[in-house]
């Protein structure tokens, strides 16, 4: 075959790869934007599906991501790479137009979640086992520094509630310690760690503000909240809402409230009580609680669509086959929607017009339109639970 | 030359494409994410300059674009595709990507910006000559509605002040009519139109806030502002801030501030003022002014950072070489900076950790770390003008 004929027949090729969105000579990449990309967790078999929140269609699956119970998922700020932190402590970089894992590394015995910093270069997970966080190059996922969360010579703490803050720093809190550890990575030869002790028993769960302003982490020993302003000139720990928790007469609770979850929709946050069938209204400028709104059973995840004009809420066993929808203005129930069995998480569209729902014993992800509240579609997935888009990318404390 | 001899030499070549992050077969082409992408407005010569926010480079340019005095800039919701509205009516959609015009029309005699839905389906342009909005299929940029801003019969008004609301929905506000007009897309064929009349004199400029609830519109030829809160169950036009304009003294206003600049951090909001060397603080509960923060000059945008803790000011002529930084806790000028001569434009990359901020007669757009305030990179851009990043896909009302 001569050279020219060689072009000739490459170049006829060219319109098949480019009706199917393929580049030649690269069968598995795609030329796209990932704005609109996103991932659900596959739990039952380790397998991350890509989604697509424009076509609202699955594009693809990448197996061999070990135990996802209770994965978590942050993105690089391009959007290319998404970071999944594993149960069993595998983290994971996987490229979502690639389509396969880049990188993995077995970086703890037992892990549950980790950030990113605001400018992409570090990617920081906590650990159980060994307790602390440890803080790799994003690009490369090399180890850059190793923080034991050793409260005491030798004992080192569970570690939970983990969020980026400006500035490549991260807070996060110490289960067996009762404390808060603010680090600053700037240098991560040199981290700096700012320590906030005796902040109230068994921080279980923190989140941060929209804004990366109030650090507040839930107590499973006591009720109440203890919350840092990140913003005071010398921050500290104070106790919010102290009726806030399970009460002296411990009630029967299903699933501890993901923190990460809680709503901030304008000056209103929105918390699920633990063991109580409510949703309780907390004035951000106060901490005072303002309000509790009754709801199907104990809440699990609570989430403001982006324009915070409602709250979605998802319920623990056995009420895990509803989901609720709060209009903020009127504080009350606008609709209950049954997307099918065990719910186990949602997210929004960057702007909100729709919200996905994963119900994992229907193997199901639900895309619904949030103005009508009807189903847009259905999407088939084995065990579907978490469910991230890379818009997150662009947010604080996601 | 045989076919052996030729697929190694290709195999041979794939490297080089590679470093350069270039797939072969497409060398206009590269594999990447696109959330860290932006775009700089070439006032002088219509051309794009693309820039990469995490490698803080401009990584290429696009000319052709006509006169873009003015020019603005929305994504799509995958971030590939920059709409660029110019001055003289054109619309450009350009593949970041491929980095070349893909589609091109000139929608209208003199247009002045544009907005694109919450979906991501539908590009709207605000037009001065002939009057009025249309709107665009964002994949082909065919027409698919056309809606003159007829107030009177034949007479057509100036749109300014044209934002995207949730659902397929766009506000604008229309000079010569003294209205605001909500147009609903949901169905391009038939487009629901809401007017509100008598809402104040000459709007020129308007803006809607982060969340989708209030839209504000500046009033040129009177005093205070009009705004509509669209969550209300019958929306009204109501007068704000009747201290706000030119006064009854009508003081030299060098350039009228861009409206949709202002900054909402918590609960304030913070107002260039019209002529005065000034913001204004307002407290958006009340919409009641609450203070005034002496600056260095007329202010033209007044931005937060997405965090809120500090808001920033350009000024117009003669004082256009500096910006400002506002302090939202203590509503102090924390620094004053002098970037280069006649700063046009700021935007901060997504989570805030830098701001980019263009100089025109300098030739300079200066990267700027929004903790350290010191300038982290300079880029030299040919009279650059309007700073864009694909982050806005994501947010409402950008």
């Amino acid at each position: 075959m001569k050279r020219r004929q060689l072009l000739a027949s490459a170049a006829v090729a060219l319109p098949s790869f480019a009706a199917l969105g393929l580049l030649p000579g690269c069968a598995a990449t795609v030329l796209r934007g990932t704005g609109d990309l996103g991932v659900v967790i596959g739990r039952a078999n380790g397998t991350l599906y890509l989604v697509d929140t424009t076509a609202e269609t699955v594009i693809g699956e990448v197996p061999g991501l070990g135990d996802l119970s209770h994965a978590s998922v942050v993105f690089s700020r391009d959007g290319l790479f998404a970071y999944v932190f594993g149960r069993d402590g595998g983290l994971t970089q996987v490229n979502l137009l690639e389509r396969r894992i880049t990188r993995r590394v077995m970086q703890a015995g037992n892990s549950i979640g980790g950030a990113i910093s605001a400018d992409g270069s570090l990617v920081a997970s906590q650990n159980y086992t060994p307790g602390g966080v440890k803080v790799f190059d994003a690009h490369t996922l090399e180890l850059v520094a190793d923080v034991p969360a050793e409260y005491a010579p030798g004992k080192l703490s569970k570690v939970v509630g983990l969020v980026d803050l400006p500035g490549r720093r991260f807070a996060y809190s110490l289960f067996d310690a009762d404390a808060i550890w603010v680090i600053d990575c700037t240098n991560p030869a040199r981290v700096g760690v700012q320590k906030f002790e005796g902040i109230g028993k068994q921080p279980y769960d923190a989140l941060v503000t929209p804004d990366g302003r109030h650090y507040i982490a839930g107590l499973f020993g006591e009720d109440g909240l203890a919350m840092i302003d990140l913003w005071a000139e010398k921050p500290k720990a104070q106790r919010i809402l102290n009726g806030y928790g399970r009460g002296q007469e411990a009630l029967p609770v299903y699933k501890m409230p993901h923190l990460r979850g809680w709503a901030v929709a304008g000056r209103r946050a929105y918390l699920p009580a633990i063991g109580r069938h409510e949703v309780l209204v907390v004035d951000t400028d106060t901490w005072k609680e303002v309000g509790r709104i009754p709801v199907a059973g104990q809440p699990v995840f609570v989430m403001a669509r982006p324009d915070g004009r409602q709250v979605w809420v998802n319920f623990s066993v056995p009420d895990y086959h509803r989901v609720q929808v709060i209009d903020t203005q009127t504080q009350s129930i606008v609709k209950t929607l049954e997307p099918g069995k065990a719910v186990l998480h949602m997210e929004f569209t960057p702007r909100g017009e729709s919200v996905w729902i994963s119900s994992r014993d229907d193997n199901r992800v639900s895309i619904i339109d949030t103005q009508t509240l009807a189903v847009r579609k259905q999407l088939q997935v084995p065990s579907p639970s978490g469910i991230f888009f890379t818009s997150r990318a662009a947010r604080l404390g996601f």
